[in-house]
C-alpha cells in the first residue's frame, strides 16, 4: 500500500470538506437558494482577490485570461506580450490566434523581464492597447513582479491595459490587482484555491470593463454577458453547481486562515523546499521565487527525469520541467491544502532519492534544514 | 423536513455512486493512471454517442456547440439556422455574433421544423455550408427529427454540414450521428449522463474535420488542438480530473443498462407524464415530444407558474415555461436516474398541485393512468 501524496504546481490536494462540499445531491441552478450560495462565493472570492467583483466560468483557468482579453483589449490591437516559460509562450499563441498585433518580450527561462527592456519596448511604441503577463510562471517558478510591471506601463503607456495570468499565484503569492492598477487578472481553481480543476475566474479594472469598442467577438468565454447575468448571482449558461458548493467550502477555509497569512506561509514554505534542496546539491532556478512552486535544478550528473521517478515511487506526484528543461527540472510545491509537515515529507523523499541516485548525503541534512526555515510558523 | 426532488430537464439527480465519484481525491492529469481513466471514459461515451469518438471539454454544454461550428465551418458562411426555441435562438445569436450570415427559420414554439420549408431554404442557395437544429429543444419539448434533416440536406445542399444541439438528447433520444450522417453533434453532461453540469462533449464526422480551412479564430475551444491532445489520452488544457471519474461512474451505469433501453425507457417515461396530465386536464405541448421533458399546457385558467410554485411547496423543482411561455408553460421531466417511481411522484404531486389550484380531479386519476402507461415496465 502507497499513500499517494500531490506535490505539484496544481492540480493540488484538495481538503475533505471541499470533497464532501462537491459531492453534495446537484440543485437546480435557477433557484432562490441557489443563487444565495453563488453570490456568497462571489463575494468570498472577491475578498480573495482583494477587489470588488470576480467572473466565474466553468471552464479551465486558459479560458479566463482568453475572456478577459477578447472582453478588453480591441481586435488587431497591438499589444507587448512577456514571454518568460510556457505560460507565457501560450499567451503569445493566444494573441496570435486572435489577430492581434504581438510584440514579443522573450526571456530566457528562470529569468525574470528586465524592467529597461520593458520601458524601452513601450517607449518605442505609441499605440500598445496592452502588456500580457504571468504572475507566477509555473514552468520556471519565476514570480514576476507585476505591481512594477503596471507602475513602468503607467508611465510609458498609460492607456495600456495590464492583463495578468495569476493561475498558480492566486492564494500563494501577494496579489493585489486594484492597489496595483492591473487590469485584468485571470486564474482558476485547482491551485491555491485547493479546488478540483473545473473553475475560471476573471477580474476586470473599471477601465478595462469601460473598454467595450471594436472587441474580438465571443460566446460561452463572453463576461460581459456573463456579468450581467452574474450581477443577479446567476450565471448566462448552466452555473456548475458542485464546483461552486465546492468553491464556498474552499473559499471559508482560506479566508479563516487571512489570505496574507496564506501568502506568507506559502513563501516560507517555498523557500523551506529550495533551501533544503540547495543543501542537498539542487540550485534554485528561479531569479525571483514563486510561493507557488520550487523550481530546482537536478545536481550535477543527477537526471530530473530520475528525481520525478524516484518521488513517483513513492506514491508522490511532483512536476518535471517541460520543453528543454526536462532533463535537468524538476518542480515540486506545497499548495493549498499542505501544510509544514508536507514540506518535510517532501524534502525527506528528495533526500532519499537523491541518496538513491548516488548522492552521498548525511542523514536528515535536508530535513534539518527545512524545520529550521520552519521554525515557529 | 421536506425531501427535495429534482425533475426539471437539466440539471437531474446525480446517483450516489457518481457523486462519490465526484468526490475521490484529486490526481495529477498527467499521469498514466490519469490517462487510463481518461481513455475508459472517452471510449464508452463514444458508445454511448454511437460514433468513435467525442471530444470532451471543460465547459458547459453550449461550449460545445460553440467549439463545433468553429472548428468546422468557414468564417463568413452562409448558414441555415432553424430557430424553435430558446437553444435555436441561442445559436441564431453565436452564429451572428461570429459574423456567418445566418439565414434564419423561425419556428412557432411548440411546433417542429417543415420539412417543405427547409428543402425550400436550402434549394434558394447554392452556397450553404451549414445547418444549425436543435435535436430535443428544451425550452418547447419538441425532438427535432434530426435524421430526415440530414436526409433532406443531402438531397438540396450536399456540401452543408449538418450541426446538431443534443444537449438534452443525449441518452434521452434516439441519436445515431454516424449512422444518420450528421456532422457535429454536441452536448453536456447535465442531462441524460446525469452528471453535475461542467462537461461539454463534441463529435465532428470525418468530413466536419476534413474541413479545416478559412475557419474563425479560437483557443481555448480548439477542438482542433484537443483531438490531437486528446488521441493521446490527455487534454490541451487542464483536465477536470474529478469529473471525468464521475463521467466513467455514469457511463457505466448507462452502458450498463443499454443505451437502446436508456431510450426506450425516457420515452416511456415521458408519454407517461404526458398521459397522465392530458386526463388532469393539461395539453401536451409539442408537437413531436422530446423524451427528455415533458412540456405541458396549464390547464385553462391555471397559471402555469403557479403549478411550478405548488411543485416547489412541496420540495419538487420543475422548469417553468420560458419568455412568453412562462403563463401557460411548465415542464417536468424524469431525467438520467430517475426512474418509473419518480414518474409516479410526480404525477402524484401534480395531481395535488391542481387540485389546490381548484381543478376538480377524482383521487389517483393521474397516477392511474401513469401506472397504466408504465405497466410491465
Amino acid at each position: 500500500m502507497t499513500k499517494k501524496r500531490l506535490f505539484a504546481p496544481g492540480p493540488v490536494e484538495v481538503p475533505p470538506t471541499v470533497l464532501k462540499a462537491l459531492a453534495k445531491p446537484v440543485m437546480h441552478h435557477r433557484t432562490a437558494e441557489f443563487k444565495e450560495i453563488f453570490a456568497a462565493a462571489k463575494s468570498k472570492l472577491a475578498q480573495v482577490f482583494c477587489v470588488d467583483e470576480v467572473i466565474i466560468l466553468s471552464a479551465s483557468g486558459s479560458a479566463a485570461f482568453e475572456a478577459g482579453i477578447l472582453a478588453s483589449v480591441p481586435a488587431k490591437a497591438k499589444v507587448v506580450a512577456i514571454n518568460a516559460g510556457k505560460f507565457g509562450e501560450r499567451w503569445v499563441g493566444l494573441a496570435n490566434e486572435f489577430g492581434y498585433e504581438v510584440i514579443e518580450i522573450k526571456i530566457p527561462w528562470g529569468k525574470t523581464v528586465d524592467f529597461e527592456v520593458l520601458r524601452q519596448s513601450l517607449k518605442s511604441h505609441n499605440d500598445i492597447k496592452a502588456i500580457l503577463t504571468t504572475h507566477s510562471e509555473t514552468s520556471t517558478g519565476v514570480l514576476h513582479d507585476v505591481k512594477t510591471i503596471a507602475e513602468i506601463a503607467k508611465q510609458e503607456s498609460p492607456e495600456a491595459l495590464v492583463l495578468v495570468d495569476a493561475v498558480s499565484s492566486l492564494a500563494a503569492a501577494e496579489l493585489r490587482p486594484k492597489e496595483w492598477g492591473l487590469d485584468v487578472v485571470a486564474a482558476g481553481s485547482q491551485k491555491g484555491l485547493m479546488l478540483p480543476p473545473g473553475l475560471a475566474f476573471v477580474y476586470l479594472s473599471e477601465r478595462a470593463w469601460a473598454n467595450n469598442k471594436d472587441l474580438n467577438p465571443s460566446f460561452y468565454l463572453d463576461i460581459r454577458k456573463e456579468r450581467m447575468a452574474q450581477q443577479k448571482n446567476s450565471t448566462a449558461y448552466t452555473s456548475p453547481v458542485n464546483m461552486i458548493y465546492a468553491l464556498n467550502a474552499a473559499l471559508d477555509i482560506l479566508l479563516n486562515e487571512g489570505i496574507e497569512n496564506v501568502w506568507q506561509k506559502r513563501a516560507l514554505y517555498t523557500q523551506a523546499i529550495i533551501k533544503s534542496a540547495e543543501a542537498l546539491g539542487c540550485k534554485a532556478y528561479a531569479e525571483r521565487v514563486s510561493p507557488a512552486v520550487a523550481a530546482l535544478r537536478a545536481p550535477e550528473g543527477i537526471l530530473a527525469t530520475d528525481i520525478v521517478a524516484g518521488f513517483a515511487k513513492r506514491g508522490i506526484r511532483i512536476a518535471g520541467g517541460q520543453d528543454h528543461a526536462k532533463e535537468f527540472l524538476f518542480r515540486p510545491a506545497v499548495l493549498g491544502y499542505g501544510d509544514k509537515y508536507d514540506v518535510i515529507t517532501l524534502v525527506a523523499a528528495l533526500e532519499e532519492v537523491l541518496r538513491e541516485l548516488g548522492v552521498d548525503i548525511p542523514n536528515a541534512k535536508g530535513v534539518a534544514v527545512a524545520m529550521e526555515v520552519l521554525q515557529g510558523s
